[in-house]
């Protein structure tokens, strides 16, 4: 039988740097799918199906909500995106870890339907640093940034609703310190263990 | 305020190189105690009171008892063999973390006392080769070891109270494996993680 894969859940207010922690998590894992998102907007220039959407219509994709098809899903704006629960089961039953990188509210929908789910909160060092990373990014208005500052400053109480927190002020430190939460999630004792420990007996009388 | 230390319960049938894997963890681990007995029993050649146990009498003992002055502790024919609580609550309190190696027996009575305590259960690769290192120390009779073997057997069923479960395949191995876990624990979020937030966000903002 093989051991089943994780699902680990990236998540976190925007700025603080969840998505370089993924690409670097990504590099250096084995056996990491990362999940990819549904979704009916338009595709960009340069954007790939498959690659960087699952690019459907929007009529398919109410049909999988009603199919409960995904693992979490929002509407922005006039278009949906969501977590294709199929892709990500499918690994885990074949023992690879999948990787979900998305906003809060995302991974507590993805909770409720993947409770087993390994769901690490990325923190910024400060509130002080995510404001100057924020602002760092020059491509908004004060109001927006003041907007988006405001909104990560209440987002960060959502933290006790996941399992760990990361603090993300290396981001090779970050890296490590998600990989040690990982390989800590594989010796956990769950109800498994009964089983397993049956199966140990066994097999090592033979 | 200090971030408290954990306190490492390290435990398992005998045969399973918890001695072993102790040392080599307090070699690594800096911030690292370990956690001495106390007991009643004569002084052997070589021993040192404070260094390999705290050598008490038993009306001594018997007081502390009765005061609730143990994590745990039994009565081993004539003497008594305990884990003296103040040491392991005043180093955590000051950040260190405590190691403490001990039966499965005790690890459970710790575990009332002290739930927070991080419970690592250590299992052999196989109970072939658990059998195979019961032999192997050459000092015991066959029928001492079909006894101590059988024991151990049923000892493994206690897994299911511990926190973790590590193979002892190879202990440079084991040992980084529950290295991992201590780390993964340092960013759980735990019934503290209010207040960590509340925190967080004040000093930021200072």
């Amino acid at each position: 039988m093989t051991k089943k894969g994780l699902l680990i859940v990236i998540s976190g207010p925007s700025g603080t740097g969840k998505g370089t922690i993924c690409k670097e998590l990504l590099n250096r894992e084995q056996n990491m799918k990362i999940s990819i998102s549904a979704t009916t907007r338009e595709t960009r220039t340069g954007e790939i199906d498959g690659i960087n959407y699952y690019f459907i219509d929007k009529d398919t994709f109410e049909n999988q909500i009603s199919q409960d098809a995904f693992l979490e899903h929002a509407k922005v704006y006039d278009n949906y995106y969501g977590t294709p629960k199929k892709y990500v089961i499918d690994e885990i039953n074949k023992g690879n870890n999948v990787l979900l990188e998305i906003d809060i509210q995302g991974a507590l929908q993805v909770k409720e339907k993947y409770p087993e789910g390994l769901f690490i909160f990325i923190l910024p060092p400060s509130m002080k640093e995510l404001k100057k990373r924020i602002v760092g990014r020059g491509t908004e208005s004060d109001k927006a940034i003041e907007k988006r500052f405001k909104s990560a400053f209440e987002e960060i109480d959502y933290v006790k609703k996941y399992d760990y927190f990361v603090v993300n002020d290396e981001v090779e430190v970050a890296v490590e310190r998600i990989r040690a939460i990982m390989l800590a999630e594989t010796f956990k004792i769950t109800e498994d263990i009964q089983s397993m420990i049956s199966k140990f007996k066994e097999e090592s009388l033979c």
